[in-house]
């Protein structure tokens, strides 16, 4: 078994260590991420620019492949040149911190880049460990170690990633694991408009994610019950309830 | 009627000039759009940097807001900040040069334009040219006039934009006009490795979008065959036929 590990934080963050070490008996590892930090690249991907690859240290050994690019780049730079002749059976992306929870599975890099192995034919899943402050890491390689085992073992459907979101508590204080759904959301913008020092306006974004959804079958419920949030995501955004309504603009 | 034009060939390219003549009839115009070509962008967001508003001219006068963002920034800028007061009625973006058909949508920074939209609550449409040599613009123009005319009369349904995507062809040649679904797809990557003057490795990527759906009535095959393909497009991903599947996951 064949796995590759990425995420948007950057190969230095010390979530895709905590991945590393949760992973590292389930089978031959490789690290390809990017080399600083890429959140809320969303799917982008680098058309018009090189893209650069070194080698990333870590406690002075090797760790991985260090990449001047997107995670969606670093996926398919993995699967179809640094790993061509001996391509991944699974790519695990994270782990993330902060949530990727309802609507930011769109702008979230680190679920691009399972989302990019589902692309290219390859299972994939995406972790993230809802906070910023005092992340609870050893509850989250215990939660992404017993997850990947169960996964390994009960193969993803082609086509579909799971987006595991875990809230930020002690192993034992964890309410369960939930299977969910994507929840409605929006962010509430808020942009601080400043002068740069020659006086020229800039803006600077700011937001938090508000639930359009009372369902307490959703994502953003779950962790903030203080489950771990299971959702199978799939790439089909066609609208199928909305194909007949539309009809009206096939004529002349 | 307001409607904001924005795009991610960049301000200063000549698909959102033609798409301004084509609806400059039809509401009060305002263009935000990104400073340079961002195409690709998928669904960024610029988080960790401020984001620069200039003015852009083009022939000598005023013609929008230039953005050191990507589209989706350009869109949550506009609506909550620029237009904060008269907030937009209709958001268009385009028209792109090279089709967004497929698993480009998920790429695109023309469709993420219109999405981002969508998420804050105002009708998005996505336009393409499908192709970047010798562009038909006459017939985009009139396209674009035509169904954005129709769109404002029979308005979009919650949570639903359309991304359109046009053979490049004279307007009298066209097939018709086509309602699709996103047709499964992926690109064949190929990554060219290269040397740089000093002698450090790097790649560039390169492509071709192949469908993996024999539906004749997906958007890759309409655009193929002559049609304007018009595909309603949501932004829940969930997977919602695998939910039982993974019910499995909950246990223990």
């Amino acid at each position: 078994m064949r796995i590759l590990l990425c995420n948007d934080d950057g190969i230095y963050a010390p979530g895709i260590s905590v991945l590393h070490r949760a992973v590292s008996d389930l089978g031959e590892l490789r690290v390809v991420a990017p080399n600083v930090e890429r959140s809320a690249a969303g799917h982008a991907i680098t058309l018009a620019d090189p893209i650069k690859c070194t080698s990333a240290e870590k406690d002075g050994v090797f760790f991985g492949d260090a990449i001047g690019g997107t995670p969606a780049d670093c996926i398919k730079l993995a699967v179809c040149a640094l790993m061509k002749d001996a391509p991944p059976d699974l790519i695990l992306s994270g782990i993330n911190l902060g949530s990727n929870t309802g609507i930011s599975v769109l702008y979230s890099g680190t679920v691009s880049a399972a989302s990019e192995g589902v692309i290219l034919g390859i299972p994939g899943v995406a972790f993230s460990l809802c906070s910023y402050v005092d992340p609870q890491w050893e509850m989250a390689e215990r939660i992404a170690a017993e997850l990947t085992q169960k996964i390994i073992e009960n193969p993803l459907p082609p086509g579909v990633l799971l987006n595991i979101n875990m809230p930020n508590l002690p192993y034992e204080e964890l309410s369960g694991i939930k299977v969910t759904r994507m929840g409605r959301s929006r962010f509430i913008e808020k942009f601080h408009k400043r002068l740069d020092p020659r006086g020229r306006t800039y803006y600077w974004l700011d937001g938090e994610l508000e639930a359009h959804d009372e369902g307490d079958d959703i994502d953003i419920h779950a962790v903030s019950n203080g489950y771990v949030s299971i959702t199978p995501i799939q790439m089909d955004l066609t609208a199928y309830d909305h194909l007949a309504y539309f009809k009206y603009l096939e004529a002349g």
